[in-house]
């Protein structure tokens, strides 16, 4: 580790996870891990109560009209427990679609048998306001529009203001998926209207997986009484006993919530989705910059450029091959992410997690080595990939 | 900690978990947490199958047919993405009850929307093979039976191989939670016949709450493709993947895995499912005799008692007050568990986790000090609970 290396990083010779989540965690945050705790006693309910607490006060102003559901299982039981539960029986629902989540929620709805249309817009083209207002005023069954905030195949962030506008014009309601989003980009009620959203344990707030968690407004909270098809991911059930008993329903994951809320604190102490937010955009910066120079060429133009994760082409070159370049970097302590996108040759390189900037150097540095020791004299992606690209511009 | 004891028990002045999950797992489990994994990295993937492989074997003679499926969320999302994953939609399930367990299976089922009929027993009766045998006997419609193995509402171990003869007789299916039971009493498929079985991390292996798992028989996984209407529970559909990928479908809880494989681990140096067994039977015994000793009564008779928990009439004297005993108990270092009885007061204490002889001779020892400091003179129950224990008699 660098000696002005501010973040104590992975320890036990562990490699970086630049990946999306599960991610690299403080040790601290681990450590939470290292008691039991039993689930109905007093000294969990605090705990629980402590993390509700401080996930509401991360929706910044208007916060008071919300309340928190943490549901067991990852993030996608935490999408489809919102969608089942949220979206009536007799509900229909706009899924806009720009990538693998939100054809996984198009996907929970049909299993769900929730009428449902999609929007898709392939790999990473970002669902526009203007589209979703049509698409709203030609079609007056549908109740419930889906967003996706950052969509993590491409790396993009959605315009989820935009969308919320144009969802909030057209009197309908908006359910967002903020999984790997929430906690480092600013969701506030001020700003846009949503009736709720979900993120999970293992993103942008820094904790291990193991849960997920619904932000809802109490009044679309009591109001989805009876919409759910499941037991287990009734987000009205779960809520009515944690606010009567301060208990969750089933067991709950103790180890992984004493690591979140430890994680919350150390979220709180770095100045809040502000600074969490500073510290990952100042990781992507370095990152895209440094991989240009080096001849790499994005997806993505910097304006949909999340500070979650980046979608680099793989390049033309035939000396480049990804499996040989994963592993050389993973030999070199970062495990990187492949890549999702159907037409081009692609990777994915996170900046969420105990990274920071001085690390993402070393990433870049490392890539730079790689591709030397592989033989790769330009890192330019081929044509295919620009013009897949250049679709963005139009 | 008494010189003499060889489990480690709880640091950081933690209390003993006398719950039947989350319990008392040993420091080196929870240690296992604390390093990061990639989910989809091959060093999470050899864990993962070292986990299917290890859970199998558990079975004994006879688990070459079947496989073994983790699932995220906690038991009982285990139990639903069961019910749901293996009845089919046109399906008509018996659910044996005889306490919260199984009242819940029912209630999963309802909310899944399977027809299903109750054989509700009450707070602690067992279900007998020859009332199984009738019923389906009575109703051709009936295509599976759902069975709580030791349902600790009361501690009952309840007679699952009469079960299972009656159900094969009848040529039905056999669907097991043996969440609280597995890997301390045996469940083979040489001695019995069931299609899927669920269990948990925290329960008799000694893991750390986060997930599921289902052991089913290889040809009832194959042929429960389109049952679920759940994504996120498709019992089917996470085999499928596992199967082709070596990966969980979703997010996995990684930390939580890894506690798993370790507890895994130690619990094959124990003896397997006999020597975790053997251990269980000696802590319930000790706990049991040297409470009779105080003069408290068992709920059960000795036949039906599981080495899993142990419920106990709270004392007719009137000063006896539960809190006070809990809370007294908890300043002790044990944490007690609430009953469950909704006839009369009791209380439970569990036998499982990293508990052994010793450290049951100090929760009796602690609980006689508790009475006396209490005063109570006497810690027999009321006659109410004398003539409903009388019931298991007739």
């Amino acid at each position: 580790m660098a000696p002005h290396d501010p973040l104590p990083g992975p320890r036990l010779g562990e490699p970086y996870l630049l990946t999306p989540g599960p991610l690299t965690t403080a040790y601290e945050v681990k450590q939470a891990m290292l008691r039991d705790w039993g689930s109905w006693d007093d000294d969990f309910r605090a705990l629980t109560a402590e993390m509700r607490t401080r996930l509401v006060g991360l929706l910044g102003a208007g916060h008071e009209a919300y309340d928190c559901v943490p549901m067991q299982g990852s993030g996608s039981f935490a999408v489809e427990a919102m969608l089942g539960s949220f979206i009536p029986r007799d509900g229909k629902a706009l899924v806009l679609a720009n990538g693998a989540y939100g054809l996984r929620a198009a996907e929970t709805l049909r299993y769900l048998g929730r009428d449902h249309v999609v929007l898709d817009k392939g790999d990473y083209l970002p669902p526009r306001g203007a589209e979703v207002a049509q698409i709203l005023a030609g079609d007056p069954a549908i109740t419930h529009v889906v967003a996706v905030h950052c969509e993590t195949s491409s790396g993009i962030l959605n315009p989820i203001e935009e969308i919320s506008d144009a969802v909030a014009a057209a009197g309908r309601v908006l359910l967002i998926d903020s999984m790997s989003a929430f906690g480092a980009v600013p969701l506030e009620p001020a700003r846009l209207q949503f009736d709720a959203m979900v993120s999970s344990a293992n993103k942008c707030i820094e904790g291990v997986p193991g849960f997920g968690f619904v932000l809802a407004k109490k009044t679309a909270l009591a109001a989805a009484r009876g919409n759910s098809a499941s037991l287990s991911l009734d987000v009205h059930a779960q809520w009515a006993h944690m606010e009567k008993t301060g208990q969750w329903r089933f067991t709950p994951p103790t180890h992984v919530v004493a690591a979140f809320v430890e994680a919350l604190r150390a979220h709180a102490e770095e100045g809040g989705v502000a600074g969490r937010g500073a510290r990952y955009v100042r990781n992507r910066d370095v990152l895209v910059q440094g991989m240009r120079d080096l001849g790499f060429e994005t997806l993505l133009a910097d304006r949909w450029l999340s500070p979650i994760i980046i979608t680099f082409f793989c390049p033309a070159d035939p000396a480049f091959d990804f499996p040989t370049f994963y592993d050389a970097m993973k030999a070199r302590g970062f495990v990187l992410y492949p890549g999702k996108l159907t037409v081009v040759d692609s990777f994915r390189i996170g900046c969420i997690g105990q990274l920071d900037e001085h690390v993402m150097r070393r990433v870049v540095a490392a890539a730079g080595e790689v591709l030397a020791e592989m033989g790769v004299t330009s890192a330019a992606p081929p044509q295919a990939a620009l013009d897949e690209r250049s679709k963005l511009a139009s």
